[in-house]
């Protein structure tokens, strides 16, 4: 704005259009880059974009062909509105909202009808009483269901759409003869544009929210072990050569997993509706994600002490630091091979054979450690001097059994999901 | 269910209904005790849910007065739509759908109403063509546009609906003569759509967001704090009488801060649209809450690692136990008040007056740890007996700059928010 303001002082309109139209490129070139950056991060989003503009198409269609027009006529915005609601990022999320969105308005359907019928009962003067009641009575009751937990998690869309449905077929019907018929008409569109949208959504490069949820957890787990392997040589370099290290990626890659919760559980329950995705077939059990990534998460907070300890003040190591050197460096070594070993039985779906060799030699390294650290006599040193080194060795003790709690997680994972068993053992 | 088999082996088809009416009954009771427990926990979600059920009612009214069903007729579906789509348990949440919906009706009505003027253009057979190719541009950009994070946090539900309207207003276009009177219809029935769900869901018992988002802040603080000052008791009541603590909740109420990352952002940004909250008025700064809520979440990972100390092996006090007892003590007691203070302040909205006395008694009483940690000298100790302690202390002092990082952002939010200075101070 500076140059602009500088360079236009004693211009005339034409350097003005000028001076302006630089800016506006300028502007346009920013957004572009932000455009250009958003796709680059994930160029599937680029590939939903255009899934939306073509299912909003293919619904469209509908429109112009004259023997479905005179049909179904003007109820056929259902199926573009069911198109644009529906239709989501994953495979998961839009099955959810489209079975939901069927069921929901059958279901509701059915009572509006049931409710109308009864209404007519009542004669014409009590007929928009009767209803009224009811609309208000069904919906208090649906929004209050909304708030159960087990509700909330799966069916939160269908309820909302079931007071929705249901609130219209009840109105309707006082102004409209042909409930039946209208009633069945909302019911094959909504069908029509669920359809679209799924079908969409799956044949073209579809995002399956489970193969998604399979790689997060797994590269938690990876993000823990490389953390450990990289902790020692950064930890007993500092002693070394007296330097702080830099801030290096794989020492900080842990942070995303300590506020991931919500998201692996939302995950988690949108997984259960792809119900049929080659790898994972029925019943799989997306529940034990959660558990392990919640294991994942709890080993990951220990690790966050360990971090506060590489960035603290550089220390100088005396006799006692360079006593644990030895058996840390092992414990995390270990450590961080079990947990990469585990990392890839998860995304490859395989019995891990390797990890419980590395966890036994992490348990004879750990009591190392331990026995060490209790028989140890302090023979007049500083307390300043011990303890950095000493907080270090008790935080490692106390990550071990995290460790050993995310394998046996991960086994009951690999037994309840049937994980094949590799042929030939790939060494880590 | 046992029960019920082994009666009904020898019974007759009476006995038999009894039974089954009993188990019903049962089922029953513990259902409605659930809702009880449900309604108990948050009585708003029983208000909640009447309101709902109150402005379905209402809205369904104008479907049975004459003059205004001759005028609107069909459309007025959209104010029912409107109601269920709109209406959220929060006035920061209905409002900003409700703001939304309508702003998105009206710019992308007037999008279609222009691209019907250009179809118009390319004749009887072209028009199909146009229409679809913009419907797919369209629909493609503004999906892209939704994964913008900036968009994403305050707008989506907004783009959704453009996307929503232009392909209703451009599909129907083709079929429908008066496009405009369409729309016009459409963007009048959605504004009253939206005001009965705002009305009813600000005049009757409102849950305005922005208090929650203050209350939770000020409570997460009020956690650490309840924490910090029953943990020293805790702690060295151990070592006195040898006996581990129970679960007190007061130690345990820290937990839900470790995840609450997700809910205080959504809290913030829908906090932000409830623009004439006579508390918060306009320009309320919500991000300064998100900064704090971090700040203490930050702290409360540190607390963890004091927990875990909590419930490790009971440990006997050697010399070197006692002689950090007062001074980490001192630590924990004026931390607890400085927060306790801060939480106050913020819940009021209040300048806190004493918060600074307490940080200053905290520094000094830290300083005091810190030289008798550093001048410390070890005669001929197991290591295992100073290290327990040692880590409490050390951890101790490493939550110190964490309260006053706290304090900091909480005077920054007191003087950005206007906080009033209380006329007299109530000591804490």
């Amino acid at each position: 704005m500076n140059i602009a303001a500088s360079s236009t002082e004693n211009a005339g309109p034409f350097t003005h259009a000028c001076v302006w139209h630089k800016l506006l490129a300028n502007k346009i070139v920013e957004v572009a880059e932000k455009i250009k950056k958003l796709g680059q991060d994930d160029p599937r989003r680029i590939v939903h974009s255009l899934k939306v503009g073509l299912a909003l198409t293919l619904v469209s269609l509908f429109y112009y062909i004259q023997p479905l027009y005179d049909r179904i006529g003007e109820n056929l915005i259902w199926a573009v509105i069911t198109v644009v609601l529906v239709f989501e990022f994953s495979v998961g999320a839009t099955l959810g909202k489209g079975l939901n969105r069927m069921l929901a308005t059958f279901s509701s359907g059915a009572l509006g009808f049931g409710v109308h019928y009864l209404a007519t009962l009542a004669g014409e003067k009590g007929e928009p009483i009767v209803l009224g009641f009811f609309v208000a009575i069904i919906g208090a009751i649906v929004t209050f269901v909304r708030f159960f937990p087990t509700m909330k998690t799966r069916y939160d869309y269908g309820l909302l759409i079931f007071i929705l449905t249901f609130t219209l077929v009840s109105v309707s019907s006082y102004r409209e003869d042909k409930v039946l018929r209208m009633a069945h008409q909302r019911v094959t569109t909504i069908i029509m544009g669920s359809f679209i949208a799924i079908v969409t959504c799956i044949c073209i490069r579809p995002v399956w929210i489970g193969v998604e949820l399979q790689n997060l957890v797994a590269n938690n787990i990876e993000k823990l072990g490389n953390f450990l392997q990289g902790f020692s040589d950064e930890y007993f370099k500092i002693s070394e050569d007296g330097q702080p290290m830099s801030d290096k990626p794989f020492l900080q890659g842990y942070k995303s997993l300590l506020t991931s919760k919500n998201s692996e559980e939302t995950m988690a329950n949108l997984a259960r509706w792809e119900l049929w995705h080659y790898r994972f077939g029925f019943c799989h059990p997306w529940k034990q994600y959660v558990k392990v990534g919640t294991l994942t998460r709890q080993c990951a907070y220990k690790i966050d002490a360990l971090n506060n300890y590489l960035n603290s003040e550089i220390q100088t190591f005396n006799e006692f630091g360079c006593k644990i050197q030895d058996p840390s460096t092992k414990i995390c070594s270990e450590s961080g091979k079990a947990l990469r070993e585990l990392a890839s039985a998860v995304k490859k779906m395989n019995q891990s054979t390797s990890v419980n060799a590395h966890i036994e030699n992490l348990k004879i390294a750990t009591e190392n450690l331990k026995s060490m650290l209790d028989t140890y006599h302090l023979k007049d040193a500083k307390l300043q001097d011990v303890i950095p080194p000493a907080e270090v060795a008790l935080t490692l003790i106390d990550v071990v059994p995290c460790i050993v709690k995310i394998a046996d997680a991960v086994h009951e994972l690999a037994s309840l999901a049937h994980f094949k068993t590799p042929a030939t053992r790939v060494s880590p």
